[in-house]
């Protein structure tokens, strides 16, 4: 009854097929300066997409796990959900951008855009963490991809938006796509307090190991498409220091909004990680430094008031559900970071008297516009289709709990046949 | 009584002893141009080197903490077997490979390869995890170092076998190396169901971070050696593909085995990495992508139902305990791979009408033979001579339980001399 | 009350101020031969600094979690004061090094230099950690930066020590620094043991992993400043030689001195880094590798045995307080790497005929001196400053608890109203 292998097994076959068909790698060429050439664009990308891998599949992971009875389901469906849908904008990329050229030619480089359209699948999970099972996941996934390399293709190639670390194109559009899903599953609106949601002093602290991945590794994302040399000197650059930034302040905002100066451990694991959203826009522009400390500064503020205050708001007024608070931590700092893009490129066409930079300026308010429109549309009609019966949402009562999509060792033989899997796991725990 | 300091303590200083006599450093040139050349070594040697050390240590151990009252040893002995080998490897290549040349010149390199020659000792010892003394382990490392320092000098300088990712020489010998160990010291075979062996959510989280870990720099293991350039671009791209192939058709051939299409963490924790062992042998091959994406589900679906039916089958007909499934990870998809580089090159001999290809075809083969057959026969005399009382083999009550080699702060305090030790651990634990 | 968030906040805004007015980036060139240079550049420094932030940030946070009931605590204040320091750090580099010359030029160097400011706060932190406010340890680190960045400055510029990887400067200085504020802030000596001091086997697990980690990137952390080519080689390999054989002679020596063979997962977690910490100072002289392994193997032994025998004697006699044995990681192992640096150059100097290399060992000994004296003072003025009430030293009974630092979600709601937050946290936690 379920349907997840069967999915999954075809689009692998699929997959099979069309890179049996379509996909090859390039020629070796025989001169030994252009092995020489290859040896060096290895050497200077692959030590940035192995970060990159280390932050979505175990940083992110990892900060997945706080919800202390899920930890094994958040790590596995991140992981499966980064594998597949890094296959699947594979092929969708081979078949619009490259097919009419005849073969595809396979490199490092095509991985990584396909590894930044998972990422905007991984981003919007977290609206519906706990509440959906792997069958919707891949569904919404599959949903996902397409629209992303279709959004993304009109904000960089069309409207010539500037946004080398996917500020707009990843974490914008993956944050509204995101909240659109959760509305439109959960029309009701906002669920009750699962008594299984609320973190342990353990599950915070792994959730808060994953967080310090991620924060290490943030500037190899935010560096890793920029120009080499200066541009991407800087790109780095600005990172470190948003994010150092970003670290102060969370804790700052934080110990100012609970009582007694205490820090909430969910605002340390998100508002960190806002500077390095936020950067993702203006990384490699022109700008000076205190520009980059500031922006890591406000979208941590922004960040951390969004926790306090906005998230209950939105689940009071307009029903939503947002388990991660995705929207605090890629959407407000997001939309601050485009803001930003496009302030800098109104100074920067001061300085130098042109006027193609003011219509600069709008096109980054453009490509935002459209992220956040596209974005919410299409979330909105995925959600629609989750609700699908035969994707086997999971029921209230086994929300948040590993025993549902695991077989633990040992569960048969201790415990009773079926009704009492939960009761096992929550022995096994103890 | 314990053997353990005498003998590593005797090491340590016979390498001592052995390094002053006969280990050097390169002499520094003075010329510009030899520096620059030194420092392009480092650098593109030095950050895979890096993701190795990382596997071995971090990744490998905390895969290893899947038994939940057995984690400080896993990841201790890992650890210390690790360097111990490493530097026994480091004096019989300088004693055997060098020493006609007088003086050894370390470098990066060399400490690369012995670091491969310490690789197989932790893999083998997965076979017999928990039930073993650290005094075995550093004895059964002391006799597989040099067995298969031999046997891949005979496999790839001898039979001139092509294994760039060492799935032949490091992957399947180290399986049947572990396996003849387990046979010959667990001879009356299988070991009924020790209660500290199964895995508890908490624990299976750890070790599942620690495949994650694995998965991710696993392109590194496989291409620290290939050839600068197109070759090692291609070996990682193959790496990659065959590794994320594996991860999905895990997924799927999991939830197919078990009841109400649910995962069990074990296979996921294996399954992910089949590709990676398989791949190794073929990675840097002319073959077309399709290849390798077949070849990662295919070990993926081996391994799988290695666990599934392989195991239990094992168990029962030839008595043969195989703690950690090294069998159904390194041992069918090294076969697998094996069997893919011999089709590799009878395809490639095809395209370029070659005979000699052929014959490669034979070589493959043949080093499998020897690498199944030698390390099947040193493993069983090593695992007889790991029943040498004087090596302190854990009695059955007291396998599996770091309390057996750890001393906890606070248990002299709290708790009675002796005899009480277990229960103490046990309740610190809760 | 909590002098926390104004402290911090203040300290946000005055970097900002700072950095608008006085810091800029490089002027990119608009050759393309300097854009090959920097990207070059930061191709070679880039790695070993992502290297060094996850030493800092996730391996040393983690060892720092061996206080079962301060985790979150411990990897907060951790990156919080890794954050400060660097920050401060900048600050006071601008100030100092480089007003005269006008404007500020960022780049990933000056944020490297910052970065080892920063660790030698996060050593001294050891010595006190679980009984000191966040409060007291910025204070604490708004001392301690100036004061290395002065005492460096003499060390290195003035006497011209060679210290490329930090024993001396960074190691020696942060033990004694550390050693001073304990003994000025706890004046009446040793505290009895804390119910909550006691590691459980879980928190040495993480803690292990934390080692684990440090010990694979340690090699970045001495190298990264050294000549690339040769030196940085030699380094390289000088640092894998000692902490390989710092693991293997701590095994030895923990299982020497405990009963039954045992070993102390205290001294793991340290004694297999003390030759990472003593071969700083020597990495890149010209000596043979069997030094690199002595001294590794010395000052794991030292390290283990200070666990055992000094730290108890240093706390009956001077009253001394050391919370992580920082003195037998950092202070001992470190006197001796200093001292080998005077004999590798008294050496050298035999071979040479030259004299001022004996001056040179002079040299390394007073720089020893200095560091010691420099930090001792330093650290008891400082540890006197702790003591003002206004600093929140928390009481006794809530030393080494997360529950004084942090809200925990679901607290409120299933707990009473503020007397029982400590029990509230153990019931979480079980």
């Amino acid at each position: 009854r379920c349907l997840l292998p069967p999915f999954l097994g075809l689009f692998q076959g699929a997959l099979l097929l069309f890179f049996a068909l379509f996909v090859t790698y390039d020629e070796p060429s025989a001169q030994a300066e252009d092995a020489n050439l290859v040896a060096n664009q290895v050497y200077s990308t692959f030590p940035f997409f192995q970060d990159i891998q280390v932050m979505l599949v175990v940083g992110l992971g990892l900060l997945l796990t706080f919800l202390p009875r899920y930890g094994l389901s958040a790590l596995t469906h991140n992981f499966l959900l980064l594998n597949f849908s890094m296959q699947w904008a594979l092929v969708l990329q081979g078949l619009i951008h490259h097919f009419h050229h005849g073969q595809v030619h396979l490199d490092l480089h095509k991985l990584l855009i396909s590894e930044f359209a998972a990422v905007t699948v991984l981003i919007s999970v977290g609206a519906i963490l706990g509440r959906t099972s792997p069958c919707q996941l891949l569904v919404m996934a599959s949903c996902e991809v397409p629209v992303y390399l279709a959004s993304e293709w009109v904000i960089v190639n069309c409207l010539g938006v500037l946004d080398v670390g996917g500020t707009i194109t990843i974490h914008v559009f993956s944050c509204y796509f995101g909240l659109g899903v959760s509305k439109a599953l959960f029309w009701v609106g906002q669920k009750p307090l699962h008594p299984k949601e609320t973190p342990t002093p353990r599950s915070d602290l792994v959730s808060l190991v994953g967080m310090l991945i991620l924060w290490v590794f943030w500037p190899s994302f935010v560096a890793v498409l920029c120009q080499p040399g200066n541009a991407q000197h800087r790109a780095i650059l600005n990172t470190l220091l948003a994010m150092s930034a970003s670290a102060v302040t969370t804790v700052v905002t934080s110990s100012l909004l609970e009582r007694d100066g205490k820090l909430s451990p969910g605002h340390l694991q998100n508002g960190s990680l806002a500077g390095g959203v936020a950067i993702g826009a203006v990384a490699d522009m022109a700008m000076p430094p205190v520009a980059a400390l500031a922006l890591g500064s406000l979208s941590a503020m922004a960040c951390v008031l969004g926790f306090r205050f906005l998230t209950p708001l939105l689940g009071r007024k307009l029903g939503l559900h947002d388990q991660c608070g995705i929207h605090n931590l890629h959407g407000l700092p997001g939309v601050l970071g485009a803001a930003a893009s496009a302030v800098a490129v109104l100074v920067a066409s001061k300085d130098t008297s042109g006027s193609h930079f003011s219509q600069q300026a709008l096109c980054q308010a453009e490509g935002l516009a459209v992220a956040i429109g596209v974005s919410l549309v299409a979330g909105l009609f995925t959600g629609a289709a989750l609700r699908l019966p035969c994707l086997a949402r999971p029921p209230e009562r086994l929300c948040f709990d590993d025993s549902l999509y695991f077989k633990f060792q040992g569960q048969d033989e201790s415990l009773g046949p079926d009704s009492t899997t939960e009761e096992g796991v929550l022995a096994l725990k103890e």
